[in-house]
């Protein structure tokens, strides 16, 4: 078995591979296919150390194989760390020399949101698959250069909303599917924490920061998700209680949004206070989680008494697992580019209601 | 301690009375203390019949003392049912000789809204005190006369908020108060049921109907008696998924309020949903009540770890006792006119916003 992985490995190919090029999977990706996908990290923040590199210890059909960073302190402990080649080490200057890495087989972007677009589009045009994380961009229109740039270069786009990936929230998009309540009728839903930092990109908007850029696009996502439908329009309010902070980007955000079948949601979202929940009123019940939005522990009930609290080892682990299983096997993503597009378009909305303050229509 | 009592009742004098007195109460309500107070229901609806009827059984401080209703047939059913006295029984034009009525004390306007005004007003001329339901009128400038006519008769006013009546609602009220988990900073609220009528006066924005005003009021006041605070400024939304029905009034409305102090609330009610729940976000935790407007069931839990399920026997009879204690001993009571005119002033605001489709600023 282990030659047989070897020679495999060695060749470049896999069994799903060969299923893949039967089915018209193209020479590209075929070259690349692997048993598991090597993962190159953009940007070594927070998140990437705290979260994605331990998840990528535990994760079956992807491993961490390179990173990409601006501080060569950062690259020489991580590579350490890690035992990370040295060859699978770039800045963001060289980074588009990972092209020739076939190590590399996708580029997580896990830098602030004013830079997902440039990175996304550099590594799609190094044909690396592309992992993103949320919010997608800061526009649409940006939105939409990433997914080109993706579907151009035959590699597949994620959005890094791995509660969609999470067991007692897919229960709960089930139970909208299904119709186990009934129609959805309203979802009241609320993500935010409280930021003490007060120069951090978080609180400059041209960097992506405020609430709904952060926070704000889970409260969307789960109204989306819940609902399985797009919003037709948007009333939405900026407010702040620390506007020597908050010059640029929103505090708190609050906003109404309307579905095509009647559905209807109010939503928060802040970095001015703590607050994480998700209830949904359908025709023939309620169910709620609380947390809804958590690195782990999220837990809910219903109206039929169902207590909800599915747990997975680890939430980072399974999205990317999932999602390097869907570039091994060419099948569809959970959370294509698509979906986080469609979260940008209505947070631009939501923008431009609130700098109107009136309703605004979702094109 | 019978005879006591008896001389007491005969001399229509007791000891709170007394005190009364010595404290400047008036000789006028002097003349009509008692040991319990003798009710009239004005209205015998549904509300009237399964709730106030039955709970003036268990009640201490007063009793179903006589009705006032514009249907022979019922005034003859209730007389027998509840053993009333026929002096005791009026229709709405001979309803002011209540005022040569020793045996009510209190008239408890239990009407739809758009009477509220008429019958408190007439109730206080006759010089009886007066309870009047929620929501307390259908423009402030009602409410304001109410509260004249009220103060000009020297007679006391109550509304029929019953949850602040209701221990768990104390309970977060006073978490508020003593600011148990620090500043109320978001307030999640939402009140309403599916409403099948197609043609009650529930229908009928002039009559006091719609959301807003039956259910929606529950809302707002949960947001002010969590926060202890007028709201400054609203912005509303209504819709409805059923416009063959809602021709006028709401059937839903979503409405985001301000706060002083910066605290937030994302409020919904409808007569299109069933929903109930009352979360609130503080700066040290949060807690919630799910339902919290119901007339028995009210239970919650807090970020802490406490569970609320404080039980009582009766939500009306603790809430009218409570009424008749205050008027018996003179004190202040729970819930006055005041109350309802800042939730309808607030209504009003909400209508506005609704209407002109921006926020308010509420006077």
């Amino acid at each position: 078995m282990i030659h047989r992985r070897k020679f495999l490995k060695q060749a470049g190919i896999g069994a799903a591979a060969v299923a893949a090029a039967a089915t018209g999977f193209t020479q590209l990706n075929l070259q690349k296919k692997k048993e598991r996908l090597g993962v190159a990290l953009v940007g070594l923040g927070y998140y990437s150390t705290d979260l994605l590199a331990p998840a990528l210890q535990l994760t079956k059909n992807c491993y961490l194989a390179g990173i990409v960073t601006g501080s060569p302190e950062k690259a020489e402990r991580w590579q350490k760390k890690h035992n990370l080649s040295s060859k699978n080490i770039y800045n963001y200057e060289n980074f588009d020399r990972i092209a020739d890495n076939p190590d590399i087989d996708v580029v997580y972007v896990v830098l602030p949101p004013a830079l997902h677009r440039e990175f996304t589009v550099r590594a799609a045009n190094a044909g690396k698959h592309v992992w993103c994380e949320k919010p997608m961009a800061l526009t649409a229109a940006e939105c939409e250069a990433m997914i080109q740039a993706c579907a151009g270069n035959k590699v597949k786009l994620a959005i890094g909303y791995r509660m969609q990936h999470e067991p007692n929230t897919r229960e709960i998009i089930g139970y909208g599917r299904d119709k186990t309540f009934g129609k959805v009728k309203l979802i009241s839903v609320a993500a935010g924490y409280f930021d003490g930092r007060t120069d951090h990109w978080k609180q400059k908007r041209s960097m992506g920061g405020g609430a709904m850029f952060d926070m704000g696009v889970y409260s969307l996502n789960a109204a989306r998700y819940v609902t399985g439908e797009e919003p037709l329009a948007v009333l939405a309010q900026e407010m702040t209680t620390r506007p020597e902070i908050y010059t640029q980007a929103d505090e708190t955000t609050l906003f109404q949004l309307e579905f095509p079948s009647g559905a209807l949601a109010n939503c928060a979202t802040s970095l001015g206070m703590n607050m994480n929940y998700l209830h949904v009123t359908a025709e023939e019940g309620w169910y709620r989680l609380e947390p809804f939005q958590a690195y782990s522990g999220i837990q809910g009930a219903t109206s039929k008494g169902t207590t909800l609290n599915l747990k997975i080892p680890n939430q980072q682990a399974k999205q990317m697992d999932d999602d390097a299983l869907a570039i091994l096997n060419n099948t569809a993503l959970l959370v294509p580019g698509e979906e986080g597009w469609r979260d940008i378009k209505v947070v631009e909305a939501i923008h431009r209601s609130a700098t109107e303050g009136k309703r605004v229509l979702i094109g």
